[in-house]
């Protein structure tokens, strides 16, 4: 069975992790030649102190590798700060970015293989040699796209990097845009729509709706490769409020409420078969979208395993109506 | 009174902290508005992991500054090494170079100022405004020089950056030739030759007369400037043998004795008004150069700032039969 996981950083990383170890338990199906492609968002990279940081790839990198500050959900566990905190002493700008002395090393083969005119993508499976996540980890593309925030405050209206709106202000700027510079110059990277054509099934993880699954998304030729496959989505909403984060200020951004049912209108059924949403919300409705409820808090390995289990089991389900 | 020192790593740094002291002390004269310009090696220059590393200036800024690692005499204090393992974890080479953590943050700014277009000497005065090293810091230039090593092993007759000889090999391999690539296009850079020509004296620190004293002479245009000048030199050697360093090696590449005489001819008296020895080497003669003996061993920063105070007071007895 070939699965393909469009994901962005925590919330997709923990999924995945929950999936592997469904399939490893032989869920869903009995094949051992189950593979999972990953397709990483890249809107939210950001290059800093001539380091280009991508943080959705490297959490999901770390977390199916077993390096990841796993209270945190982001960066190296036994991290240490000397770096930032010498950038710091030195006068650089900005300090509101978490730049730990492990994840530095990571940015630097990064940038140097960047630098050397590696792509992305290849860079990405170079750093994959080390921490075998146990799937396949392709960005979205190999290009330059970078998430910005059209904000408004005291000093007037302009656009700010994604990192420096989530970060810096905690999403608490009022946000009336979200762009997403460059996409639609973008093509996806070597392998994204080949393995979204021959996948069995593909899954939504929770992740947040608009800047890690509507990025890759936007890439053009991403989200008609998907609207052809079995999508089954996992609610990043329960019982109208973001699981964790602060995907409500993102989807207010794009006037969308913080529900699961208006989050799986957004996607629409073009794109949605299957949509799996919290006990609280088994009253969820959406015309040419199977929707199906269980309990989605992902609170710890095996709550989230079987929250993949049933997103695995009802595409499953779909695809063998399908044919 | 203005002073200029020529300075490499180790050796140079230690020296110049005597010089500070001595002058604070207000030995030699009594003039509080002295001022001491350092210009710096920028031969044993390496990039390594895309980062810019420039050893000398390093330690020179990180002595004066007091972030030196004391015993070591290179490097940090409180130095981590967590970036280092990192990039081994990942396969990087080299490994041998000492890469810390809190110095690797110095790397970064430098790297990052010099990519936006900035010369090394600009990026050098940048850095120092937070060392505050109490002197005037100047690369020998800003052009990319590097000093390769000819050796010869089992590998074949091949050369190889002086930091890999040097470090890796412990200057241990033969080497037949040493080679400053890059220092006959090298201009001198800004305020290098204008502040010799405006000191009053020039001291020459116990650096390697080789790889540093001899990578600063080879950019054109310095050796004559401090031709014109009253230079007064402090034999790195003793009694025969390098003070500290492997400093013979370099000398024998070039088929120089390691003595304190054959280092004082191979200076030349066009160079050297005068030459410090210590007591051991009391009876070195070279015509045309003033040879003094003291003891020369900087074996703490009082001995130290006692030989500075030898070699500032021959220099200023010099300077005064010059007039």
């Amino acid at each position: 069975m070939r699965i393909v996981v469009p994901a962005g950083g925590i919330g997709g990383a923990r999924f995945l992790r929950g999936l592997k170890a469904t399939i490893k338990g032989g869920a869903g199906n009995n094949d051992d030649e189950s593979t999972i492609t990953v397709i990483g968002n890249t809107g939210d990279d950001i290059t800093l102190f001539g380091l280009r940081i991508c943080p959705d790839l490297d959490t999901v990198m770390y977390t199916l590798g077993d390096g990841i500050n796993e209270a945190q959900g982001w960066g190296r566990s036994d991290e240490t700060f000397v770096v930032k905190e010498e950038l710091a002493a030195y006068g650089m700008q900005p300090t509101w970015f978490g730049l730990g002395d492990r994840d530095v090393a990571t940015h630097i083969v990064r940038s140097q293989m960047m630098a050397a005119g590696y792509p992305l993508s290849a860079v990405t499976g170079a750093l994959c040699d080390r921490w075998k996540p146990g799937v396949q980890l392709l960005p979205m593309t190999d290009d330059r796209v970078e998430t910005h925030v059209l904000v408004e405050d005291g000093e007037g209206r302009r656009a700010i990097h994604f990192q420096e709106w989530w970060i810096r202000h905690r999403a608490a700027l009022p946000a009336s845009e979200i762009v997403l510079v460059g996409a639609e110059e973008a093509e996806p990277a070597p392998g994204v729509l080949e393995e979204i054509a021959r996948a069995d099934i593909v899954l939504l993880p929770p992740s947040n709706p608009v800047v890690s699954i509507g990025s890759i998304l936007s890439v053009p030729g991403i989200r008609q490769a998907l609207n052809d496959s079995v999508v089954v989505g996992v609610s990043p909403m329960i019982g109208g409020t973001a699981v964790r984060g602060m995907a409500d200020a993102c989807l207010a951004a794009i006037n969308v409420e913080s529900t699961a049912q208006a989050v799986a209108e957004h996607y629409g059924p073009d794109l949605l078969d299957g949509w799996l949403v919290d006990d609280v919300d088994a009253d969820a409705h959406v015309k040419g979208t199977e929707i199906r409820s269980c309990p989605l808090y992902m609170s710890d390995p095996e709550a989230t395993a079987a929250i993949a289990r049933e997103a695995l089991d009802l595409a499953l389900e779909l695809k063998r109506r399908q044919t």
